[in-house]
C-alpha cells in the first residue's frame, strides 16, 4: 500500500528548504509526500503541486483562508478532502489549518468539534492528551467526546487494551475543579468510557492515564509547559555541569544515557498530534519542527491513514445525542 | 522585631512531628512559630495553641471551617485576624485556608478575591505567578487584580524594579486565548501596568515575565506540570544513568551540579506561596511540604510581615472600580 500525504511546505518557522527536506526523510517504505507550495520551490525531486500566497502564523484563520484559497496550506488540506492523497501536513498557522479541514475536509458525523490528539511520552509508555489545542473553548459534551476519540486513537493507533480516561484537574478529588470540569467529569462518570477520575499536571509524565482530556487552553497551556520544563532542566543542567572539569568529565560520560533520554521526551520524536474528529487525516506539526520532526509527522499522518483510523473513528464513535446525553 | 507565625500541624501529608521539625527549624532570627494541634502534640518547647479538629485534604472547604471552628487550620488562621500572630502558614486544605481566611482575616477594601501568589525560579532569577489555585473561576477583572497584587509582591519582596506583566495563554498574538484571556489582554493593554502580552508555558522557567498572571485553574495546572516535569526529568534521567557502569561514573561526577539545579529548582525551596489580598499574610504550603518546605513557608510568611506586604498592597492597588474599569 502506498501512502500520499500532503505536505505544506511554507508552515514553520524554518523555511520551506527544512520541510521539503523531512519530507524527503520521509520518503519510502510506502510513504509518497507530495510537496505543496509556491512556483520555483526546489522539491528536491518529490511531486510538487504550485501554489499560490501563504499564510501567516498571526494571519486571522478563518479570514486567511478565505481570502487565500491557494495558498500552501489551504491546497495542502483541500487535497485531502478532494481524495487526492490520503493525509496532510502542516507546521503552520494551527488555527488556519482547523479552519481549512473544517471547510474541505468536513466532520465526521456526530462530532462537535475537532480536537488536536498528541502523545505524551511517559514513563510508562505514550499516553494520549486531547485536546491540545484545537478549541480554547469547549463545553463539557466536548471534552466527553474528546476522550472517546482519544480513546480509538489510544486503542487503535497506539495499540493500548482497554484505555483508561483521566480529566486535567486541579486535584485528584471530583469536587475539584472548574465549572466546565465539574461537569465534564459527571458525564464522564456517567459514560461507558473506563474513567478513573482527574489526575494533575504533576502526573503527566509518569503516565497515570493512557487518554488524559481537557479543554483546548488547558490541554495546550499543560502541553508546553510540560516541553518547555523538559528543555530548559536539561539545559540548566548542561550549564551547571559545563562550571567545573569534574561536571564536564562526568558529563561527557553521561552523554549516551542522557541523549537516550532526550530522545524518548523529545517532541519531534513524535512529530505533531492528529486533528481528530474529521472526514481524513491531518497532522499538526510544531511550528518550530525540524527535518526530523516533519519526517515523524509525515510517518504519524500515514500511519493514521494505515490503520484507518478516520473510518474507526466514524464507526466507534457514539452518536452526537448519545455523546451529549451520557 | 520578632514575628509570631501560626502554623497548622495538622495540615499537610506527612503528619505532624514533620511540621513541628520544620517550624523548630525556623524559630529563631526574630522568628518565633506558634503551633496550633491538638492536646498531647509533642510542640519540641515551641509556644502551643491546644486546638479541637482536624479538616481533611478532600472535605469541602466551607462546610469543613463551619463545622470546625476549633480546628488546627481554623484556629491558625484566627489567631491572625485576632491579632495574636502576625502570620499563618498551613500545608492543608488549600480551600479551607482560603475559607477560613475570608471569614478570620477578611480581604483588603476593593479586592474582589484572594489570589495564591507563588515563586518560580526561572533561570533570570525569581518570578511570580498568579493565581496558582486559590480560584478556579475567574472574570477578566479578577486577573487584573492579580497582575496588580503580583507586581507589588515582585517589587516589594523580590525587589524587581518595574515588574514586566505576562499573560499565560496560548500564543503571544494578542488574538490567541480563550474568552477569558481575550478580555483580560485588553484590559491589561489598556492599564497603567507594563504589560508585555501574552507568554506560553513553554517559557515560564525561562523568565519571561516578572508577573505571569493566571486564572487559579489554569495557573495551577500549569504549576503541577512544571513541578511534576522538574522532578519526572531528573528521575528519568537518574535511571538511565544507573543503566551501565561508565553512566554511574559519570553520574557520581555530576552529583554536585545536579544537587545545585536540584536546589534551584525544588518548590521546598520557596517553600509556600501567599494568599494576598486579605487583610494578613497567610501562607499555602504544598501538602507534600517536608520539614524543610515547612520551614522555608514560616520564613516566608515572616518576611511579607517584614516587607509590610499587606500594608503595602493596601495602598498600591487601585480602587475596586478604578481595577474593574482599567
Amino acid at each position: 500500500m502506498t501512502v500520499r500525504v500532503a505536505v505544506d511546505a511554507l508552515g514553520g518557522d524554518r523555511g520551506s528548504a527544512e520541510i521539503v527536506a523531512g519530507a524527503l526523510e520521509a520518503a519510502g517504505d510506502g510513504i509518497v509526500p507530495v510537496v505543496f507550495g509556491p512556483e520555483g520551490l526546489d522539491a528536491c525531486g518529490l511531486e510538487h503541486v504550485v501554489t499560490d500566497g501563504e499564510i501567516a502564523m498571526d494571519d486571522k484563520p478563518a479570514e486567511a483562508v478565505r481570502a487565500l484559497p491557494d495558498s500552501s496550506l489551504v491546497r495542502a488540506v483541500r487535497a485531502v478532502g478532494d481524495g487526492d492523497v490520503a493525509a496532510a501536513v502542516s507546521a503552520g498557522n494551527t488555527g488556519a489549518t482547523l479552519a481549512a479541514s473544517l471547510l474541505h475536509i468536513r466532520r465526521l458525523r456526530g462530532v462537535f468539534r475537532p480536537g488536536i490528539a498528541v502523545t505524551i511520552p511517559t514513563r510508562r509508555g505514550p499516553s494520549v492528551l486531547i485536546d491540545a489545542g484545537a478549541n480554547a473553548d469547549a463545553r463539557p459534551e466536548h471534552l466527553v467526546q474528546f476522550a472517546h476519540m482519544g480513546v480509538v486513537f489510544a486503542e487503535e493507533v497506539l495499540g493500548i487494551h482497554e484505555p483508561r480516561v483521566r480529566l486535567l484537574s486541579i486535584g485528584e478529588e471530583p469536587e475539584k475543579g472548574n465549572q466546565l470540569v465539574l461537569e465534564a467529569h459527571a458525564m464522564l462518570t456517567r459514560s461507558e468510557l473506563v474513567f478513573d477520575g482527574n489526575t494533575e499536571g504533576r502526573t503527566l509524565l509518569e503516565g497515570e492515564g493512557d487518554v488524559v482530556v481537557a479543554d483546548g487552553f488547558t490541554g495546550n497551556v499543560a502541553l508546553k509547559t510540560l516541553e518547555g520544563t523538559i528543555r530548559s532542566v536539561l539545559r540548566s543542567l548542561r550549564s551547571e555541569i559545563d562550571h567545573s572539569v569534574r561536571g564536564r568529565v562526568g558529563g561527557f560520560l553521561i552523554r549516551p544515557s542522557a541523549r537516550e533520554l532526550r530522545a524518548r521526551l523529545d517532541p519531534e520524536t513524535y512529530g505533531g498530534g492528529y486533528l481528530l474528529g474529521l472526514r481524513g487525516i491531518v497532522v499538526i506539526a510544531h511550528g518550530s519542527s525540524s527535518r526530523r520532526a516533519i519526517a515523524n509527522a509525515v510517518r504519524l499522518a500515514a500511519r493514521g491513514v494505515e490503520h484507518d483510523l478516520v473510518g474507526r473513528l466514524e464507526r466507534r464513535l457514539p452518536s452526537r445525542s448519545a455523546g451529549a446525553a451520557d
